[in-house]
């Protein structure tokens, strides 16, 4: 079975300027196609994607089709450029389009993307990569996706302004295609194994028990519909409708 | 086969001093009890930890009896408290002295702490968790580890200084005892999966062919080490030498 | 002579819809105007500002006004939201944009914002405020700013998910009473000091001869204007040029 | 009058070990002294400095002499080898001391840091300047410290282990040349003013009447002592107690 992985670039520049971020998000692809996997790039900012906390922010919002391949991958690769030290605006924005996706859960109760793995790729003239490759890879993390050994490559110039990823060729820099290697072998690894064995759904959906005698405000539980989901059972409504969500994904490969 | 967890209490204070952190990381223990792992919590003040980055500072530096049962675990879980809003300094200095981990190899050529898996658990009286966590589960991934989906634990009082985690009953969040069952399952399901299935070595050493014309000066290549072993063939010096460092872990379960 | 504060909300919501961020901006407000300060609020999320690094992108890009703002401004905060541990996506793309007057420098050849006074506010349902804050304030310190004691104010709820700053009832926390009224009067007394005894101008504008022997490249040098224009001397065409840029902030008031 | 600077080195090694660190400060000072300003560095590893929040942890502890010098101090310089993406473990060790002074006040209600300005010096072979000088100089805000604008100087080599600051000739940089200049003439321009023109006390202490019906638990409160004095008077015993605390700064020059 083939391995699907999404990079989402998230340049602040459009298509068609020259993204530093793409050029060694390009290498990783590289990598990932040499292990016989399916890769497909998306430069957010070429989409109207909106503002926003939810899956669809309507209006001629433009995430869902983006959501919709990310919840269909098996691997998740975030591409950045750096700012002021942090990663970009838009890779912000990404994050936090996919807090929508507490709203919704798996056929067996979890978050959508457990069982994908994350990685993350940043560019910068110098300084930042630790943070913005910390933040990212901990949000995925928290969104259900797992975090093999060495999830991160990136390249960065010495300190102050000076050329970036393109123009000073750091390709050359051995530290960077060590990175890149290694990064984009073990996402595949934990992919393959976490297709192979998913992660039970023992002790990560919350037991109603623990809720018991809690005041849980109208509004505040986006993230208990897990424990919803067990109550009910199999068969209820909220599986029924939840579980289409991420059907493409496991049927399609 | 069992599967062991080392924790590592970070706080600043002494025991018999009562420690916030251990009382959190108390709860993560019995849920690792009852999925039968066997647990070894060491706080790292009681011990005459040097500030350093090798693995043996010398001058009765207790680390290395540290190390070595950090090395021989399935599972490392990270508790901090937090001040001014990052980490603690002890668990600074210990995620410092595991630099030393980078001068070693498993018996595959991969980092030590590859096929180890990583969790955090953080209290504070506010604000900071995040920053801590995101921090310490990266840095533990850079060292080797994977980091499953929702691998940290924490609980904070609301914004300014306050009541801590066990004067202010933080046992009764639902939030910290939904991330304390879910760390905890997800450690272990993890490090059974990494148990049955190790990372293959493929792809997560350099070959020697990419340092290939790169000017690599003398004592800059430490992490570089699987390279030369990988040159070194299989019975090389090297190899022996370093075979041992890791021996304890794989006989010993 | 009264002072004149710029507040930027950096919330992610379009108006009319309710900011909780702006809640607590507004008691920020309250004390500035008791001080004598005139205050604008503007919410970013309201005008179509691009995503980018320069002062105008162009294409109906918006930020050009909010900046000429910020620019006659003696007084800038930043309000923003806390999304998955940092700040908003809105607050980093402001942040992005101010980038562009590193390209300028005042009349006596400092970046544009030096003798502003800057602060922030942050809040969030939990977690991430020093983060939020630290960063910003820490890049407006590096745009020119000056940073009060005390320079923030924020409020969180306790961990995990909950009710934000207004229905929360968030100001009746003591602390983050205290730390927003201290943070107002810090802007004013530091804004006063500063309009009375503007930062001279001596070391913090580059001497040519520093960067003599240098290869610096074309089109990398924005961040060396000063320098520039120290060897240009007073009458230059570069200083006629950009000493418009801040004429209105030192005579309109 | 002179101004006084204090420079905490927070290297990782003991004396006689060269510090990258220290070469940097090194060429502050150089600076500072052109400025006719009397510094004073201090290797914190050399002390014995226990680990904890108080002004003193007993027992053998040498941070009240640190410390001392600190209060005395006008300017008050950080400097901070990275580690894993951020500060120092000693670094951290040292902010922590430093929420001791919370528990104090100068003579007129403030934080015994009012009036002191800040700066920090940051080395690394690679990545992680912007969050060390960010989090670092954020905290010293939160003491009472005022930031000037560029109170950052930075080295740092391109992505991955390399050589550090001395090997590397760091001090080649242009751009660390540059914030080295800018950090140091703006400490300086800040301190001069701040001692002509102390921040006044208004707005900065916390006046009893917000504290009413608000319930505060014993021990949680030291970070209101500025409130319990205002509401005790000039002359009472609080004010006597602490006022020495402080005296000696203020008489010193």
């Amino acid at each position: 079975m083939r391995m699907k992985a999404v990079l989402l670039n998230c340049t602040l520049k459009q298509s068609p300027a020259p993204s530093n971020t793409q050029a060694l998000m390009d290498h990783v692809i590289d990598h990932l196609e040499s292990l016989d996997v399916e890769c497909e790039t998306i430069r957010v900012v070429d989409y109207n994607v909106k503002f926003g906390v939810s899956n669809d922010e309507g209006d001629g919002d433009e995430w869902p089709r983006i959501l919709e391949k990310v919840l269909a991958a098996n691997i998740l690769i975030i591409g950045t450029s750096i700012w002021f030290g942090v990663r970009s605006s838009v890779c912000q924005m990404v994050i936090e389009r996919l807090d929508g996706t507490y709203n919704n859960v798996n056929e067996v109760g979890q978050y959508p993307l457990y069982n994908t793995v994350g990685g993350v790729v940043v560019t910068g003239n110098e300084d930042g990569a630790h943070d913005a490759a910390a933040n990212t890879l901990f949000n995925l993390a928290h969104l259900g996706c797992t975090i093999p050994p060495n999830a991160d490559t990136y390249w960065l110039g010495d300190a102050g302004p000076g050329p970036s990823f393109i123009e000073a060729d750091g390709w050359s820099s051995p530290y960077t295609r060590k990175t890149c290697q290694w990064m984009s072998h073990n996402v595949v690894h934990l992919a393959r194994m976490l297709h192979d064995h998913p992660i039970p759904p023992e002790g990560n959906t919350v037991p109603m028990s623990m809720m018991k005698g809690m005041e849980m405000g109208p509004g505040r539980e986006k993230r208990m519909l897990p424990a919803m989901m067990e109550e009910e059972g199999e068969g209820g409504p909220i599986h029924r409708l939840l579980r289409r969500a991420t059907k493409a994904r496991r049927s399609g490969h």
